[in-house]
């Protein structure tokens, strides 16, 4: 992409309005804007970004084995009646009424709809296991929207649901979701430890909390140092043999959120050296509710024994236009945001520091079409911005690498590759940084 | 993906309440699931057609020079105050009022918002031109939803706005998206006719609709039959260049649908046998509006001579779920689909007639994995139905190729490709099966 071409609105000043650092870095990026308390446009830096996010996710529940559909944003008050759920929401639900006087809301979640799907076509457990999921958009009217993406009214979220025969084939549901909660934080370059969490609203036996530590954190949490450092379990497990293992060996360690936290069983469990107390970022939560919406909504399967029963469901939820946020406060530095190569908006930033200088335009031409055919993605700077400016800007929007090509260094045949997550510069011909980048390709 | 895994709920009863072959054959083959009037959900099936219409889309708005972003699905109904839509729009907009009674709207489409987004930013004529786009659920409230996603409520489009200093400008602007339109629906196996429009509640000068030709369209349209059988033009256009010669080459030769044509001039200017009267489904609508927008709203910029002025201002919809609907009605037989190879929900069917026979499985596994790894995107039917129960289905679902493998074949060396679109079968050894179907990858 020609940043010519581009519409990439950067703010010189700072935002006032913003509290917390992924918010002015957002608005300063030019990758969002307010349009109403807690609702954004995704400006096309920031649309750039939630693709990638989307695609990480979407990749790692594919992987899992997990079916993706798309149900509406709007949904009937009456479904929700079934699950006694519409009187219970509270004001944070956005109630509606079409033309016809017909009550409907903007879902903020989709354990009615879901569960109503499932119960029009499946019958019998030799469809199950199932796990079906979506990324939509949702809406929770909070009454004090704010920290930008971070808690929004209109939100876009990945929710799965799971749906099994019984108790033990739920809970391999479970872990499967489990671990691929792991796999995909860890892609997006996030350090997300997993905490036994209270069920909320959605109700249920079982619950996880994953929780991206950062200093901006919303909330305290408290774990063993061990679980911060253990990296994901990756892509190559047996998704349909025995995880518990792999999620044991997580969920022994002590790690808690604020109101799941017991001080006397966190100093019993863990050694002194080992404890660690943190502001955390809650960008994923499991849940398994078994019948508590198969029951009343009647979603049930015939079992190998003749019998019909409520299936056994759980719902995996993933905040993925928040995981912006959480990246951002987790990767950043006082210049700017410094994306992981996984979900940067675009692989590197080309800089013509002389538009016009034919020896110049000449390379960056080379660079941007070598670069662009390796899927790299270049951002190419061919505006006619002063320098200073150009670097500000690259910094700021955060590209894991910028190739600068000015007209000294194109006289003597060198260019300067920086890698934005050290400062790191290097000055070698453009030969050879091309090479260099285009073998990560 | 193995069906065995998959959630493909097809119905072997045509829906009653469906009254069109695209909405019956959606429900049939597991597409689709009404949720409420007019408001769908996207079952597995129908949403990977959904994604790849989505793709065509963008890959053509890119090539154009459109820039993609996501504008939310909410808006203040201050905003559209400001152009006076607020209360000119009708019942057709769905009002919402939030926990603090701020009134709030649906968006049915995004003029007024891309607007307030322009001129946040922009204020130099050297910032354009610029073409902003989106695709995200918009929702009308149809008085009769019906004909499933060919009049739904909650829909989903592509939405893109132009922004040039002057006439000159917009109409290039307006030319590149009518020839990317040509080229969209080319790719999607549309045969789509431009024809002049009246421009609506949208308003403006200048306009077209894009209309495909299908038995069971909702209007009567009259146009010359050279239209119907001009090619696109292709992506190597210069889309920086001169496209007027390309436009006019169509815009001169008569086209309108009902509420324009003008049969007078209709048989003045075509020769009786080309003459065509047909029925159309509008699949696209691009405008020319100038100043309707950014008068009002003041979104202005300066000129080179340092005055300011309204930017002018086009905007260019695709119904993209609507596409879906479009194409069912144009490419079907008695048995189901049959979808265009650029939009199937996957590339190719592999049929086992004999699961659990080891010489039956061994082939299709083969198969399946070659096939998969060819980028082929196969679903491979490894379930206990009885055979002709698989080839019902895989006809109804329409996927471009049938890989038959049975034990009579597989003991002779032998398996069975069906084109779906033509019914034409060969009996082929597996080697070459694949290697003419990878061939195509």
């Amino acid at each position: 992409m020609r940043l010519s071409r581009f519409f990439l609105p950067v703010l010189k000043e700072t935002p006032t309005e913003a509290q917390i650092v992924s918010h002015r870095l957002m608005l300063r990026a030019g990758m969002i804007r307010q349009e109403a308390a807690g609702i954004y446009a995704w400006l096309p830096l920031g649309f750039r970004v939630l693709k990638k996010v989307e695609q990480v996710v979407r990749e790692e529940m594919d992987r899992a084995g997990a079916i993706e559909l798309l149900m509406p944003t709007l949904q009937l008050a009456d479904l929700w009646r079934e699950s006694g759920r519409y009187d219970a929401y509270g004001p944070e639900m956005l109630r509606i009424k079409d033309r016809h006087e017909r009550e409907l809301l903007y879902g903020p979640t989709n354990e009615e709809m879901i569960t109503e799907i499932f119960r029009a076509y499946v019958k019998s457990y030799k469809s199950l296991p199932l796990n079906l999921y979506h990324m939509q958009w949702k809406f929770r009217d909070e009454q004090r929207p704010r920290f930008g993406v971070m808690r929004g009214r209109e939100f876009y979220m990945k929710d799965a649901y799971s749906f099994d025969l019984d108790e033990a084939g739920a809970r391999r549901a479970y872990n499967r979701m489990f671990i691929a909660y792991l796999n995909a934080f860890a892609r997006l370059g996030l350090k997300a430890v997993p905490m036994r969490a209270d069920t909320g609203p959605i109700g249920g036996d079982l619950s996880h909390e994953f929780i991206v530590l950062a200093e901006t954190g919303e909330s305290q949490v408290f774990c063993h140092g061990d679980l911060v450092e253990m990296g994901a379990p990756g892509p190559d497990v047996d998704w349909d043999g025995d995880l518990q293992p792999l999620v044991d060996r997580r969920t022994s360690l002590y790690a808690a959120t604020e109101e799941m936290h017991d001080p006397a069983r966190f100093e019993r469990e863990v050694p002194a050296d080992r404890r660690l107390s943190a502001r955390g970022i809650e960008v994923g939560h499991i849940f398994y509710f078994g019948e508590k919406y198969s029951a009343p909504m009647r979603a049930v399967v015939t079992g190998p024994d003749g019998q019909d029963r409520p299936v056994q469901m759980g719902s995996y939820g993933i905040g993925v236009s928040r995981l912006l946020g959480a990246i951002i406060e987790a990767s950043h530095d006082a210049a700017g945001v410094i994306w992981p190569d996984g979900v940067a908006p675009f692989g590197l930033g080309v800089v013509n520091l002389k538009p016009g200088d034919p020896a110049v335009d000449t390379a960056c031409e080379r660079a941007y079409a070598a670069l662009s055919a390796a899927g790299l993605e270049p951002l190419y700077d061919d505006t006619f911005e002063r320098a200073g400016a150009k670097f500000a800007t690259m910094d700021l929007i955060g590209l894991p690498w910028q190739l600068v090509i000015g007209p000294k260094g194109t006289a003597a045949g060198e260019v300067e590759l920086k890698r934005r997550a050290t400062g790191q510069r290097e000055t070698l011909s453009l030969e050879a940084a091309l090479s260099r980048l285009t073998a990560k390709a």
